[in-house]
Formats: structure tokens, sequence, C-alpha cells
């Protein structure tokens, strides 16, 4: 028989991303999780109402919602309609989060979004993406939302994400103000030199809202985005990392994302499953 | 009729990966290179007295020989036939260098090396690095050699190269010596928020021993090594990197090294012209 999976293991949804959130829902419950993160697309698909009653009776925390964000671009139409993205999102993850069982965190996971097509100028891209952040922080509050940033690998810097290390994550949230968190998010940061410095900052600030954990497998995958595997099947030192995270004060759930085809090709509980039994192998023993 | 190349650019051999050394020399001189970037194969290829010779023949400076390092073994066989190795590469800078035109350079680019097969110590990886550089230190100073720490694109970290920002590098330039250098790369480095604050420290202290460009393009190529192009041909901002290049103090010579399939796949004396004229768009107005 399958051990339960430990209580701190929260299920993303991307894992499983074909599922719908009800399925989604019922595997991590039916697989013995207590904690799921949510994404917006499959909430999107039910309508946010809808998705509410669905986590309520799921019974299951909710960790984190992913994502929103994307807001590198020029001032104008683009960027208005990026900010009110962001505004629906931080609604969606207050309203997600009441609806999760005790423990939930609102939380909002923000990728700030790549250069504008053909746009070179990375610090001026960088720097709408705190701008964005700070205009969004009041309401963010209001809601009773923690906006997250999440440092991507620099392999994303270009196409996807311009954030590029938690330093950089760190010095944009402590711009704006003691309310912003960060997303630690292994895959994206295992490679770091000043993973553990920044981890310490992170921690002394309190600004660790969510831990995401995922190897990174080489050789990599054509699509580099889907070069992510269980842990255990790859490079990252998780248990470092994890104690890392632990001595800066961060006791919420853990999220296990990962990115890759034949993972979403394969049957969702036996996904479930094989993620509970890695977290146990390769990340649980560094939680004491 | 093409403009002859700007006199700080350099060639190197890597941009026409399938040219001999004899080949890629001609093809320089021809195009009105004064200055050629050296890879040990093509000169282990006709022995080293024989690359002498014909580096002497060419009239052209040489900017760098790529590339040693890939010292990250535990401690044992593997290791010392690696530091042996390195030992034969800062001989081969000394000769090359002596057999340059005047302005030539004697820097051994350096590559870490990734993980040891099944290892995920990276911070033992990067340590053992750092001893190595340390215990060849003496020895290239001897042969009047710069060894010149690479640090590689994140995405290399676990197969390729474990020093992975400028940062770092420096750190390790630093404990060991005066007289140990870094490659400034943009393809490598081009995505640090640090760079600037890093350039500005690399100056200060005389350690920038190679600048090399080229571009990041997307999509990325399966093979991610092989993602670089022309300069103006993805995100890199050169115009910036290379002012902060120049405001660090660094007025040698400029190689252009391009890992593209396309381009090895093409004529060499095309590739040549064609470099030439990129760098003369993308980074010659910025320096000055």
């Amino acid at each position: 028989m399958t051990p339960r999976p430990h209580p701190r293991l929260s299920l993303n949804q991307a894992t499983i991303k074909h599922a719908s959130l009800a399925e989604a829902l019922d595997v991590a419950r039916g697989a013995g999780y207590r904690s799921f993160g949510a994404w917006r697309e499959p909430v999107a698909e039910v309508g946010l109402a809808r998705a509410a009653e669905l986590v309520r009776a799921s019974g299951l925390r909710i960790s984190s919602l992913c994502r929103a964000g994307f807001f590198t671009a020029q001032p104008g139409a683009a960027r208005e309609k990026a900010l009110d993205d962001n505004r629906r999102a931080i609604d969606e993850t207050a309203v997600l989060a009441a609806a999760g069982a005790p423990g939930s965190r609102a939380v909002l996971v923000l990728v700030a979004g790549g250069l504008p097509e053909g746009d070179r100028d990375l610090v001026g891209a960088r720097a709408r993406a705190a701008e964005a952040i700070a205009a969004l922080a009041a309401e963010a509050a209001a809601a009773g939302v923690t906006l997250a940033i999440e440092p991507m690998h620099p392999i994303f810097a270009a196409d996807r994400g311009v954030v590029s290390t938690l330093g950089q994550a760190l010095d944009i949230a402590e711009a704006v103000g003691p309310e912003i968190g960060v997303v630690v998010d292994t895959y994206h940061v295992w490679w770091d030199p000043e993973l553990p410095a920044q981890l310490a900052r992170a921690g002394a600030s309190g600004r660790i809202a969510s831990y995401q954990v995922c190897d990174w497998v080489t050789p990599l995958s054509a699509d580099t985005l889907l070069s992510r595997g269980y842990m255990g099947n790859g490079h990252v030192d998780f248990a470092r990392i994890t104690r890392l995270v632990a001595d800066a004060g961060y006791g919420g759930d853990i999220e296990v994302e990962v990115f890759r085809q034949e993972i979403w090709d394969a049957p969702y509980a036996d996904v479930a499953a094989r993620v509970a039994a890695a977290f146990d192998q390769a990340v649980a023993p560094a939680l004491g």
C-alpha cells in the first residue's frame, strides 16, 4: 500500500496539466494529498464561482495560484491589459484561498514576462516589471493576497521571465514593500551561487511565499521549459536546498510542479503517487 | 567592397569549427582580420610546433586559446589527468601567443566542467574547480599565461560549467591571486542583473582577460549549446554590455565565437565577412 503523501506536500495542477480542475482536485484528494496548487486556466474553464465550490468540496488547502504577471510591455494598451488581468488574478486568488481548507495561502505567483518583441532593453523591461508590482501592491494587500515574485532560470530571460535571480526578486520586493513575497522554485534557482545568502535574506524578512520543487534533468528537452523531472531524476541537491529553505523559516506547503511531456501523458493517479514517493525520498528527509 | 574588419575584432576558430587551423588562419587573414582566437583541437591535429609556424606565418595576433579546465572530478586519477591536460594547455598558450603578432595575449580560457556523473554536490564541484585553478596558478604565472575563468550560462551548470556567474568567477580569481583573469562572453552573462557591478569589479582589478561576443537567439536550438547567433540576430544588448566592458577598462581584442549549425555549414569566407559586418553594426559603435 502506498504511504499517504507528506502533510506539507501540495500537488500543483501543472504536473497533471491535462486534467480539468475537478479531475485534478479528485486526483489529489484520492491520493491523500492535503494541499493543491491551482492554475488559472482550469479555473477559468469552469468559472471562478464553480471553481471555488469545487475547491471547498475537495477539503484541500490551496497553496498558491499560478500565475499572473507578464507585465513588461511598454506603457500603453498592452500594459493596461496586463495590469487588469493581474487585478482579476488577485481576486481569483482571494476567492480560491477562502474556499480552501484552513491553512490555505492567498499567494499569487507572478512571472515577469520576457522582453517585448524586438526589444533588447533588459534593464528597462525589468524596471517595468518592478513598477507593475508596485502598482498592484495596494490592491493585493487590500484583498489579503500576497504577490509572490518568481525568479525564473536565466534560460528564460529573453522570452518568459526577466527576473532571473532570487536576489533580484528580493530587490524588487524590498523596494515595493513588506507584503511582497518571492517564490523559490528549485528548477529556477538551484544553480545560483548566491542561493544560501539570498534564502537567508528572504527568510529574515518573511518573504518566502512558496517553495516549489522539481528536478533539472539533462539532456534538456528540445522545449527547455519541459526539462523538468521528478525529484531525484536530475541534478538538484534537494536535501541542501530544502534545509536552506527550512532554516530560512519557511514552514508552509511545498508544491511539486513538473512540466514534462511524458508525465503529462501518464495516468493522473500514477503521477500523483509518483510525486508523493519522490517527495518522501528526496525532500521530506530534509524537513526533519 | 567589404570594409576591413574592425582592428580589435578576432575571429574565433569555433565560429568556423570545421576548418583546420591552417584554413582558419587563411580565412581570417584573407578577410582582413588582425586577430584570431585559437582552439586546442585544431592545434593538436597538426602538432604544437607546426601550429606555431602557421600562426607566425599568418601574421595574426592570437587573442586567446580555448580551452582547458574541466577539473571538477573528485580527487584521484581523473583529476590528476585533468590537471596534466591543463598544464599542457598552459604550454600551448605560451607557445602560440609567442608565435602570434605583437599584441598577442597568452590567455587560456578555462571552463570549469560540470557535475561528475551521479554527483549532486554543486558546492563541492565548485570548490574543486577553485582548488584546481589555485593548483595551476604558479605554473601559469611562470609561463606568462593568464588563466581566464569563463563563467557559463546557468543552463550549463549541471553538465558543462559549474561556475555560473561573473561574480562567482571573480570570487575564485580574487581568492587565488592577482594574476587570474575572467572571460566575459555575452552569451553566458547577458542576463545577469549583477553585470554592471561585476564588470566594474573585474575592471578595477584588471581581470578582464577576454571579451567574447555572440547573440542569444530564441527559440533555443534543440542542442542549447548551439543557440548562439550573429550579433543582432537575438536578444543581447551589445551596445550596453560593450560600453560596460569598455568602461571597465578592457581595450584588448574582442572575439566572435558562435556555435551554430547553419553557420558551421556555411562557407568559411562568408562567415568571416558576416561576422565582421555584424560586429561593425552591433558592437563597434559602442567602442567609441
